[in-house]
C-alpha cells in the first residue's frame, strides 16, 4: 500500500508558534485532520481546496474514537494522498501518537513526524521563566492530569514528583490537581511549593496564576476545566518571574 | 533604562524547525548574539546590516563567559537596539536562560521569550515515536548528564530515573552516560532497557542508534563527544519505531 502520512505539531495554541517546516507541509496537504484544539488560523496555511477534517478532540466535548481517527488516516493514505495528521503542542507529548502510528505500521503506510513546541515550554516561556535553572532545577518532567477515565493515575511515581529540586509540568491536569496536591504534600513536598497556572496561552483569554501547590489546589477546586491548562511546580524561580 | 531583549529559541538544529515566530523577532533585530549551535541557515533570517555576535558556546571549546555574554547583552540592550539573544533548542530547557534573564532584571532591562522545539523531541520524532505513551510511558523527564564541572551530577534523584515506567531524555549527556547507566542499573534498572542515541539531528551527519543502556554505555565509552547527542532511555516504543 503506497500513501504518506506526516504528523505535525501545532504547538502550543499560539499560530506563531507553528514551525517553518509545519506551515511548508500544511501548505502541501491535500487533506488535514486535525483537532479542534490544532485549529483556527493553523489552518490558514493549508492551500485552498484542501480537504480538513475536524476529528474534535477536545476536553469535556464528545469526539471521534480513537480507531475512527486511525482508520480515517489509513484509508486517506491509501487513495495517495499527501495526509497531515495536525495535533496540539508537540505531538510526541501526551498527544495519543502511538496509536496512529501503530495504525499506520500495521497498514504499511510511511510517515513523518515533525516535532513542535510543547505546552509546558509556551507556558514557562509566557511566565517569563525558564523551566530548568543550572544549579537548583536540573530535572525537568511532564505527567498527564488524567487517564483514560479522565482521573488522576493512580500508578504516579510520587518519589519522582513530590522532588522540591525537580520542575513538574502537568498536562490536562487541571481538575484533579487538589487529588495530586494532596498525595504530593503527603509525600513530603512542601505546601508551600510554587506552583504556576497557565491557561489559553497565546490566546486573548490568556490567564498566569503564580501561587503555591496548596493554594492552588484550593483555587482549582471551585473552577471550570479548560482544555488548554498547564500546571508547573517545583524548584520554580522566584523573583525574576513575569507574574 | 530602556531596551528590550527577545529570547529566541532556534530549536534543535534543523532550519525549519524554527517557528515563524523566531523567525519574525530576527528578521526585525538590530543585534543578534547567538551560541554556535544556533546559528547557519538559521542567521539567514536576519536582515541585513544587523549585528550578529557569536558568544561560542560549544561542547568542547571555548566560549564566551557567561557573565560576559549578560554584560553585552544588557550593554547592547542599553543603546535602545533590538536585540536578539539566540539559543539552541528550546531557551527555557538547560540553555541557562535564568542566569542572563537575572542580569537583564537586575538592570531593569524587560524581556520576552520565544519557546522552541527542543532536543529530545527532535530525536523522538525523526526516530518516528512519541515521547509518551498512553498505558505505559506517562511520565517524561529530562535530566543533563553534565554538571558545572562537566561530570555526572552528584544529586541525581535515582528513584525517579530509575523508573521503567519513565521515559528520560539526557542533554549533553554522552560523555558521562556510562557512569549514569551504571548508577541505574546498581538501582534496579535492567541493562536490557530500551536506549535511543540521536546526534546531529537534521544534519547531514546525523545519526541514531537504538539499543539497549547496557550497550550504549559500551559504545559510548569509546566515542568522541559530540555537542548535540541527546540520548533517551526508558519505556521506549518497541516495534513501532523508524530504526
Amino acid at each position: 500500500m503506497s500513501g504518506f502520512v506526516t504528523f505535525v505539531s501545532a504547538g502550543p495554541g499560539d499560530p506563531e508558534l507553528l514551525t517553518l517546516k509545519a506551515a511548508a507541509r500544511l501548505r502541501e496537504a491535500d487533506v488535514v485532520l486535525y483537532d479542534d484544539l490544532a485549529s483556527g488560523a493553523i489552518l490558514d496555511h493549508t492551500r485552498k481546496g484542501a480537504t480538513l477534517v475536524s476529528v474534535g478532540k477536545r476536553a469535556g466535548r464528545p469526539s471521534a474514537k480513537q480507531e475512527h481517527v486511525s482508520r480515517l488516516l489509513v484509508d486517506y493514505a491509501a487513495t495517495g494522498a499527501a495526509v497531515v495528521r495536525l495535533k496540539s503542542g508537540d505531538a510526541g507529548i501526551f498527544g495519543r501518537l502511538e496509536e496512529e502510528v501503530e495504525a499506520l505500521r500495521s497498514s504499511g503506510i510511511r510517515y513523518e513526524i515533525i516535532p513542535g513546541v510543547t505546552a509546558a515550554s509556551a507556558a514557562a516561556a509566557t511566565s517569563g521563566i525558564a523551566l530548568t535553572r543550572r544549579h537548583t532545577a536540573r530535572r525537568v518532567q511532564f505527567i498527564t492530569g488524567a487517564d483514560v477515565r479522565g482521573e488522576l493515575p493512580e500508578d504516579l511515581n510520587l518519589t519522582a514528583l513530590a522532588d522540591p529540586s525537580a520542575v513538574t509540568a502537568v498536562y490536562m491536569g487541571k481538575r484533579t490537581f487538589p487529588a495530586l496536591a494532596a498525595r504530593l504534600i503527603a509525600n513530603g513536598l512542601s505546601p508551600e511549593t510554587p506552583a504556576l497556572l497557565a491557561e489559553s496561552v497565546g490566546h486573548p483569554d490568556q490567564r498566569l496564576l503564580r501561587t503555591t501547590i496548596q493554594d492552588l489546589a484550593d483555587q482549582v477546586a471551585h473552577e471550570a476545566v479548560t482544555a488548554t491548562a498547564i500546571i508547573l511546580f517545583g524548584a520554580l524561580a522566584g523573583e525574576d518571574c513575569n507574574l
